[in-house]
């Protein structure tokens, strides 16, 4: 999941932290009680040792030895004194700190680049996008300009005093995630491109572990945490745009499948007798649903670049649609119709699959919310099962182009509560190393 | 999940265990502690009661107070002596015993009703299946016939001084698991039948817990369990038969939903130009791949009564194909291929959403799975994800017609493993109860 430069080293390496020369397996106890009780902090501070030793079921001895390592690697810090219960002395109280401690999310797609990043306790210390057209640049150019985003992102939060925890990469495509490797982005154009390596050349500390992920499973994280249906146990969240993508959260875990590649929604053959997808099969449901899909029926006047399914600046091309449709153009209603009825298609499969309570739109979807849904809404409940279908509702996502890149955030804090021995301790000489 | 008839108790209520008379959330540490040293005793038996407490991170008195409170519920015994080390005295030993308590699965299905009982450590102490027209009978007469295969069951087990820690029922159907009843159960012809209800007034014991599932669920955790692909995190379990069920393993969990209602695949909608389903909707798979759809295509001279999809003797005329099949038959040899297609299809769509790295088939795709595999395999890698695609195999299952109920009791047994406080104390006067 995790790649460092050649020169780095994982932080969690023996010699670093309190774990350093005791058996493995004891080492992983030492490891899931560190992260037993920093999640109890962190849930239900502030609070004193002795009653996280009682709702832990871990001697006291034991929290005070882990309470220890958890401040010296900056993630727990002490309060004022708080009364333990109604009697007895005083007991010094514990909160989550982490403020020290950054997160960051950035995300590469069809034309932006963007960066998010909090601290451990989930304040937002970065929130940035820039236009950028990787569509139509190298995977060189574009892994240079992420790198550059990466750079300036990390440069002011050092300035901040932040040390970061980890980087992940959201990308639109099917990533090997033990080596940060996209496999294939086809609206990228990208085929084998080693992220992670090229980001660990980057000119941040050694030793920041970065991982990459695909950009809707990471933005229905982001759903998950704090989007409009936050705390939906069972969400699925789907993103229109060149290429229609998904991310499944289910029971409130995100399905990744034996690869990672879980959730690959815009390829699901909807229409035996349909037309031929971009990636060469037929009757794909991102040839029904995707931008590209209601551009050329909406706007059937417009060039639109070489190949059915290419969709150069979609912005414009979405504003275009909405004035038509404001002007009354019954291509654009017929469109937009369509575009809906085979939303709720689509969206009954998923339906029957998942049993999801809601499907957050994404996208271009969000955007057209009010214009397709209730086409949609009916499809699906027409084709979903019965007691599945009319429970489940669609809401429009309003977390915008930011919704991947805050999952990817999301991640690493996730991982670093998880597993506090992967955050250095600090020295006093060295801030954040 | 569990239901009980009135005048029964949950056995883990106030004033019967060892959590009587302490806070909610101590009673919640303790079950959770409780769970927590018989996995690790389940899993690393013979262990002493000190490695217990270093594998755990739990203090020694703690450990020593549940291993007391998970034998007084016959949980956990000693056995002989052993070393803990390579040097000190000789500590005794803990094994998980679970000898004396029992889990029961049922299966109600289109032709026959079976029974499936182990005891906690998984020892099989019942396998049993009659041939019974359900889809032929009431749901009154079906209910009665299934209540007594569960008094037999329990009969035989009290003989062997065996007490239930719970039973649980499969139905092919969609389950409102919250009250034990079956929504619908198309190929029962069931609406809103009180499942558990109906079997709380059985002649058995008051206080074993009655869950109801769906079969496909149930059979896909046998599977995970004990089947041909055992231990595949990522597992999808498809099962041909006059429905077409199906049950998601995803990073080792059985996927619910937000209903329970998830891995509902019979009704995924594959081919919108295609024929009316009975369920009323247009082109499910169910319509391409279904046991109906075989016998159709395979032996059009043959009646098959009333409706496109009912198929009365489902064995007989599997074996009716299977003879033509060797006789040479064109028309079985088209209609196996066709069936195969459409296999291979569905699970494209499967692999896109789920990114299993096996497909496991039951039913009457195990048994014809020679004949309509190689279809199904070049169909699938067409359609489905490539990197996704390619590492997903099918394998036909040898569980037969006991996957389910086998399914439903490992499902009594994780309960009973997750919450040792549903496990009555025993009393010497009271034997079991």
């Amino acid at each position: 999941m995790e790649h460092s430069r050649a020169d780095g080293h994982r932080t969690d390496s023996p010699g670093r932290g309190g774990s350093a020369g005791v058996p493995a397996d004891q080492a992983t106890v030492r490891r899931s009680n560190l992260a037993l009780v920093l999640r109890h902090v962190s849930a239900y501070g502030p609070c004193s040792r002795s009653a996280v030793a009682v709702a832990t079921g871990l001697n006291k001895t034991t929290v005070t030895s882990l309470v220890s390592e958890l401040q010296a690697r900056g993630l727990v810090k002490e309060t004022g004194p708080q009364h333990a219960g109604s009697v007895g002395r005083p007991s010094v109280a514990l909160v989550l700190d982490g403020s020290r401690i950054g997160a960051l999310g950035v995300e590469v797609n069809v034309d932006y680049i963007a960066a998010f990043a909090t601290d451990l306790a989930g304040r937002v210390l970065a929130d940035r996008r820039i236009g950028f057209d990787a569509m139509g640049s190298s995977p060189e150019r574009s892994l240079d300009e992420l790198a550059l985003m990466v750079e300036r992102t990390v440069a002011d939060l050092d300035r901040l005093g932040v040390a970061l925890a980890g980087i992940t990469v959201a990308v639109p495509g099917l990533i090997d995630t033990s080596t940060g490797t996209v496999v294939v982005a086809p609206n990228l154009g990208w085929h084998g491109v080693a992220v992670a390596e090229r980001l660990s050349q980057a000119d941040i500390r050694a030793s920041i572990p970065i991982a990459v992920d695909n950009d809707a499973n990471l933005a229905a994280l982001a759903e998950f945490t704090s989007g409009v249906a936050a705390g939906t146990p069972d969400l699925v969240y789907l993103t229109g745009e060149v290429g229609v993508g998904g991310g499944i959260i289910s029971g409130g875990r995100l399905l990744s499948g034996a690869d990672g590649f879980a959730g690959e929604v815009g390829h699901v053959m909807v229409d035996p007798s349909g037309e031929r997808c971009r990636c060469g099969r037929i009757g794909c449901w991102e040839t029904k649903v995707g931008l590209a899909a209601l551009v050329r029926m909406a706007t059937p006047d417009r060039a639109y670049g070489t190949g059915g399914q290419v969709v150069r600046d979609p912005e414009e091309r979405l504003a275009e649609i909405e004035q038509r449709w404001a002007e009354g153009d019954p291509r654009v209603d017929a469109a937009l119709a369509k575009v809906g009825r085979w939303l709720g298609r689509g969206a009954a499969v998923l339906v029957n699959l998942f049993n999801p309570r809601v499907i957050v739109l994404g996208g271009y979807f969000a955007k057209l919310a009010d214009r397709i849904v209730p086409a949609a809404r009916e499809e699906m409940a027409g084709l979903g099962m019965t007691g599945a279908a009319d429970r489940c509702r669609f809401v429009a996502s309003n977390l915008g182009f930011g919704a991947a890149s805050r999952g990817a955030a999301g991640v690493v804090v996730e991982r670093a509560l998880s597993d506090p021995t992967a955050i250095a301790i600090r020295h006093p000489s060295h801030r954040g190393a």
